[in-house]
């Protein structure tokens, strides 16, 4: 799978005193956005971690081009990107649902490592699954 | 140490479209408070989790009486209430610094439990130094 | 209608360092579920503050019974309780959808208010929805 | 003001199951950090959106070097950058006190806004407090 898309509801939690959400909780949807990729990918994250494999990120980044409000229906869609030997990036497109505007894009770059924080290579499984 | 008063700012991140903070986040500024009274009184929580001691809520509530505003600087005063056996209480006054104003109370109810979810008995270091 | 169940998935900024979800973020689920009951019962929230009527939050609590873990699927259940005068209750059953088991208790207070932070009536329209 | 340092205490609502600050949450310390930095130049961001001056975010970034960790006193260090006729950034470099790790570095960059968001110049006072 390379490109997935999840429809989540803005609630009140995630706005700020500028009617708006808070620009730091796109990062979360960004985060609901790729498990979801992975999950529908047969890469359930959670049993990724089972087996010693873990994707902190490494780099993230977003560009805010027109604010979400409260109760919107958001799609966020994600992308996968390059797959180096012990990295991976995906990229997201946040729309809302309602006319299909642009709101946000980003960007996370993430390492493989195992629970003592080593590097480790990518799993050829995920490489496999993910390109496909 | 029986009382400890400890003072935040509120951010942008802590409101909502309201104008004033969200009500569930009050219950972090309870954790904070807390962790400083033992923090005072010799007992890091961090050090407690090293020991195999862990805290989790089983209650908590809050009256909301007035609200906190962005940028308001806040006390949180926290109380020990009633230690018992494997269990302990704390009472909460969340003041707006400027005026004193009372803005709402809480309490949390925790279980001293092991890392294997055990309940375990509460260490008698953690009662003799919460009722010194 | 007098009871609502939301689906939700636990992601990992949900969770906290004890490996289950943070005890503040229940009143985020809760607030979830008792917007889309209202919705449901055709009372958006958001409409509502358009006609100038605001449900703040007075009294929360929440019992924790079990823990939520990451990636799991959370059933919030959420039961229209008492509507008085000028305030409404709310109360809330947390379930893991895996096994139907009850992880929280909760319940909500709110006051009728507008614009102005006043106390103001129910509006008919909310009682009988509410209570069909 | 060009520079400022503002020492914060990382709390459990903020790590996640990985034993760490979640990565989204390094957004609310920019906040923070920048907050900070225009309050000691005299122009309190409250005070700010008073006068109908607003600053959404409009692209942020954070490459994460280290992680952060439950109870470690982080250093949030917020440098001003570019102030553009109607824009403006700020660095921002996190270090864990104790030892003066660098955990993490990112940027912002800002739109100036009013109300009804439309775009409006720097205000001369910024631009002046702020390269002085």
């Amino acid at each position: 799978m390379r490109e997935h898309k999840l429809e989540i509801r803005v609630s009140y939690a995630d706005t700020d005193q500028m009617g708006v959400v808070y620009y730091g909780n796109y990062l979360t949807w960004f985060e609901r956005g790729r498990t979801e990729l992975l999950r529908e990918s047969g890469l359930a994250y959670k049993d990724m971690e089972k087996q010693d494999v873990y994707l902190p990120v490494v780099e993230a980044s977003c560009a805010y081009k027109a604010p979400a409000c409260y109760d919107d229906l958001i799609i966020i869609k994600t992308i996968v990107g390059k797959i180096g030997r012990s990295s991976i990036s995906f990229s997201y497109e946040i729309y809302r649902k309602d006319g299909n505007k642009l709101l946000a894009t980003g960007e996370t770059r993430h390492a493989f490592i195992n629970r003592e924080r080593a590097i480790v290579p990518a799993p050829e499984e995920v490489s496999k699954r993910l390109t496909e």
